[in-house]
């Protein structure tokens, strides 16, 4: 069921613009899978983990540390530049090719046999395709039976920012407007279950949660403003913002790149993010 | 600063339409406490704990539970009905009044002197108050320097709530309407850490964290929906939403009834509420 033509991944992949991602680990982002490792390990001591979109790979080298010594993490994303960054990330956390492998790959399209792995995860990459469901079932299909699927998505219609400088409110009119043009979804944590039910999926074979993110401490503060501000200055956001016409001019991007510099320094700011969450058992 | 004229809490104290606060639990509501609780334990075996506006009191069971055997925590609330309802929860924990004390309670004027307690602590009770800060002040005022105040606030405005179903849509406008016009706050998780500031705290007294709930399995779903269903029936929200005329007949109230019915019946719902969360070094 998988389809060959897809969206792509609308923020791109530099560095700048996607430094928030290498802020996520295990522990802050993938809190509700860690329980389900911790038993997994303890019946398995050689499992197979595959991270599908897994970006720059910090949350990877969380898993892979957890199932050390006998388990192997095999990290995949559609963009080779980040999976050379991924690769970095792992050199640094000390993980061997034994640990960690890393492989390009299409989600809707994973290069692996049925059944290979005895869990399959992504973090924050349904929300960004067009297919949700088709993703999910193609992971699915790559997964043990008794294994399972992790995903956690966030609900970037339900995020808290505060306090509502006019800036942020523009930015996040544009950042919905662009990310919806290019087939991602505002609200799909949410509907995280619905996506797993179209999959094929029965109700009891999920399990459902909500986690969070904050960004309420000076350096998280920092870390998401610097991406957002760049976002908006020169990556793909302010080009898609110009052509469907919700930037018209540069004093615009000048306001929303500043008020998350403003947001970043005050004492009263923070975001929140709710994510949902789902583990399927296969 | 406290005043002594303000607005009550809204949804009333009929158990049938605040039953979901019985499903509150210090697990499920006041998770980000627990480890300074535990800390604190360590430290003092007789800690005396304030539980400000705690309605049934099941959140306040689960602290008591944990300061045993030498903690004490005192429940207070405006309602003398809610307050027996409290103690009979404690009762079937079998909670002893050594464990577990029954004060009324305004939390603007809360009738203790300064510095009694180690610990302060409220669950959504700041969103539903016209004055939080003076509140909060209150709260800081009756609390030991080297205490700690805590807090929990619903951002209702950011809640997850699928599918969209058109019942659900309208009670959700009905009820944000009746809140607002009855002096409570909508979006009251993310402005908490300003709150804490307006009410003369430093920025670094403040750890602040986000927090979740999750209504998604049939158990979960069924206590919530039948509360919301009683309160559009039977409760205020349903004189309130008349009165200021965005309810105009009675197959609104049952289409807004039907629908949360609807909702906890269907494998694909799901209900997910953000707080935010702020522990105050005094």
């Amino acid at each position: 069921m998988a389809q060959s033509t897809h969206n792509e991944y609308l923020p791109g992949y530099k560095a700048s613009q996607v430094i928030h991602h290498e802020w996520r680990t295990a522990e802050n982002s993938a809190a509700y899978l860690l329980p389900t490792l911790r038993s997994l390990h303890e019946k398995n001591p050689a499992p197979s983990f595959l991270d599908v979109g897994a970006g720059s790979g910090t949350i990877s080298v969380g898993f892979a540390k957890r199932l050390l010594p006998g388990g192997q993490v095999t990290v995949t994303d559609l963009s080779d530049e980040i999976l050379k960054r991924a690769e970095s990330f792992a050199a640094a956390a000390d993980m061997t090719a034994n640990n960690m492998v890393f492989r390009p790959a299409n989600a809707y399209e994973l290069p692996f046999p049925d059944a290979t792995f005895d869990v399959t995860h992504c973090h924050q990459m349904l929300c960004h395709m067009d297919a949700p469901s088709d993703a999910l079932r193609e992971m699915l299909r790559v997964t043990k039976p008794g294994g399972v699927v992790a995903a956690r998505e966030a609900d970037m219609e339900s995020q808290c920012l505060w306090p509502e400088l006019p800036g942020l409110r523009l930015f996040n009119e544009v950042n919905e407007a662009v990310l919806r043009a290019a087939g991602a979804c505002w609200s799909g944590g949410r509907q995280l279950v619905s996506w797993a039910l179209k999959a094929g999926v029965r109700r009891e074979q999920i399990t459902a949660s909500y986690g969070t993110w904050c960004f309420s401490a000076p350096e998280d503060k920092s870390v998401w403003a610097t991406s957002m501000a760049e976002r908006i200055r020169h990556g793909e956001m302010r080009k898609k913002g110009v052509e469907i016409g919700l930037i018209t001019n540069d004093d615009q991007v000048e306001e929303m790149a500043s008020a998350w510099q403003e947001w970043a320094q005050r004492d009263d700011a923070s975001l929140g993010m709710m994510h949902g969450e789902i583990i399927i058992q296969k």
